[in-house]
């Protein structure tokens, strides 16, 4: 089964990017894989299996491979004489702002190019931390409460402690826990340095935290196991960072059966005519036996690969129900009526 | 001043921005305008000014115009030795699907072209009509109640009269006003015809509508006159794209200044942190007083000259004000600690 790897990306998770995409082709060892690298300057290179290591790309080396552009379809390499095109699916796996805030699922989608991952809207909506509650709250999934604050408005009516967050980073980076209303003003300086939209949202001291992931195949939905993450204050890009690449097993969250489907539930619900096409992985909290959505990542490290018994099957199965592509026949029926557009 | 404006998209509204065009055309005389028109199947084409008429589109004569293609801050022209390339900022007129989906503004955004349109986020916010009313409440604006259906959860628990509209579609195609249980079944299999998610709002009777535009210009937001606009029980396909194209002078609608303050500050609320960028009409409902937001059009029909005094100050205003393009400069600081990165 072919196909390509798209990975990198001008984002500050680009070298998780990078970990994600070496992970991710030891997890797929019957595939015939295409690695594409995008630097942070966007231009795409055809990458060698063999150069899928950390140095070929920190020490620039990918510069002397072949470049690529995006063709409808897929990708193609031009040479003096002729070119070689590429059509295969494409496996979205660029972090973080190109790969998740929609701006990669636009390109795929107006070159016609199939691909795992999320369409423009689901990235949209998963990428803000402020869509992602109103979406959550509209589908009737809880969620903490939350303000969103901008340069202007700074004023926060939150108890303390509070959790600062850009609202637009696909990362721990820029985020504070502020436990002392001297720190809350750096805390915002922080957070204001990547976006200009800023939430603040409550900090629960240890709330239970599970993972959970899964996609639509063949056969409807399909879940992973239940993963409870290693817990800090939160997790900061490093720890994250770290466990993007872990391959060691995850043990089962030992939760029971009715908090499982509780997840599952909740899952299905914030899934549902949104993120067909892609493997997401929803991270919960869970207090006093509810269930609220924190985050979803829509493209998690490392495809969230050592969640799955069989990766290697669930990613035949998501690239075997891809989203159709809508054809829409343009037919011009109403131009020649209006007299603004005869050019007179 | 120079502007490439940007129409046609595979859309069902490809007509209404060919129209669209060629009006911003003529309300543009001082500008030096280029015109790049997206065919059904994505090519790009150069057109020339005096070929911007209805029959040039219909009849196909713009498969002989020189083809574009995407390049790095602008668009490029390919030819046999050398290439032409032309950077400049771009008007997104491409309406609907492409144009308002966030796939042109993905494609613009990648590309690092500035362009007058909404960003990807605010695309996908405003042409998901679920999006529209969950983001709406939650910068407490109020919509009309809705309910969110499916190819599989058809019941409908509204009360008649209901509008029953497609969630992702830029225009009025697909949407039945229905009276009558009887004429549900057949207005669901009308929608879904066009989308597998549909919505379905009260139908209010003899509601007040009023249209504002507005954009962040050098000195802030800038409003436009309030438009009554005409009525039917809904503006179906035929009546707006008429609309679009008009060019005679607009009454302002004959609302009390405090009405027209509380659409301005509702306007703003929807705007802002989002919207930066693009020139936007904000459709209202007015009932028992109080603002409900209707839809939000991210790129109007021929920009909504028509409610500006100054409609080439507008424009020319957006464009000295286009939000910056964040550099992110990517280093390779985590990724060897990293011992699956190794490739080893």
């Amino acid at each position: 089964m072919k196909l390509a790897i798209l990975f990198g990306g001008a984002s500050y998770e680009h070298e998780i990017s990078i970990v994600s995409a070496i992970t991710v082709m030891q997890k797929l060892p019957r595939f015939e894989l295409l690695f594409v690298f995008c630097d942070q300057d966007h231009r795409l290179y055809l990458v060698e299996r063999s150069n899928m290591k950390a140095k070929y790309f920190s020490a620039g080396d990918y510069k002397k491979a072949p470049q690529l552009a995006f063709k409808p379809g897929g990708f193609v390499q031009k040479r003096r004489l002729g070119s070689t095109e590429y059509d295969l699916p494409v496996l979205n796996l660029v972090h973080g702002a190109d790969g998740e805030d929609g701006t990669m699922a636009g390109l795929l989608q107006f070159y016609g190019i199939d691909f795992i991952g999320p369409r423009v809207d689901a990235s949209v909506l998963s990428f803000d931390k402020r869509m992602t509650k109103w979406f959550a709250r509209g589908r009737g999934v809880a969620v903490l409460d939350f303000e969103e604050l901008t340069p202007a408005r700074r004023d926060v009516k939150l108890a303390l402690p509070c959790i600062v967050k850009p609202a637009r980073l696909g990362s721990s980076i820029g985020v504070s826990v502020v436990r002392d209303a001297d720190a809350l003003d750096y805390a915002l300086d922080v957070a204001f340095e990547f976006d200009e939209s800023v939430i603040v949202e409550p900090f629960v001291e240890g709330v239970k935290e599970y993972n959970l992931a899964g996609y639509q195949g063949e056969n409807g939905m399909v879940y992973s196991i239940v993963e409870e993450p290693q817990k800090a204050d939160f997790l900061d890009f490093d720890k994250k960072y770290l466990d993007f690449s872990r391959t060691a097993e995850v043990r089962s969250a030992e939760i029971d059966a009715a908090l499982e489907e509780k997840l599952r539930a909740t899952f299905a619900r914030i899934y549902e005519g949104l993120f067909e096409g892609a493997l997401i992985r929803c991270d919960f909290f869970v207090i006093d036996g509810d269930v609220y959505l924190n985050e979803i990542n829509p493209i998690p490290g490392s495809m969230a690969n050592y969640l799955f018994d069989d990766f290697e099957g669930a990613v035949a199965d998501l690239i075997g129900h891809l989203p159709a592509r809508r054809r829409i026949a343009v037919e011009y029926r109403y131009i020649h009526t209006i007299h603004a557009a005869k050019g007179k």
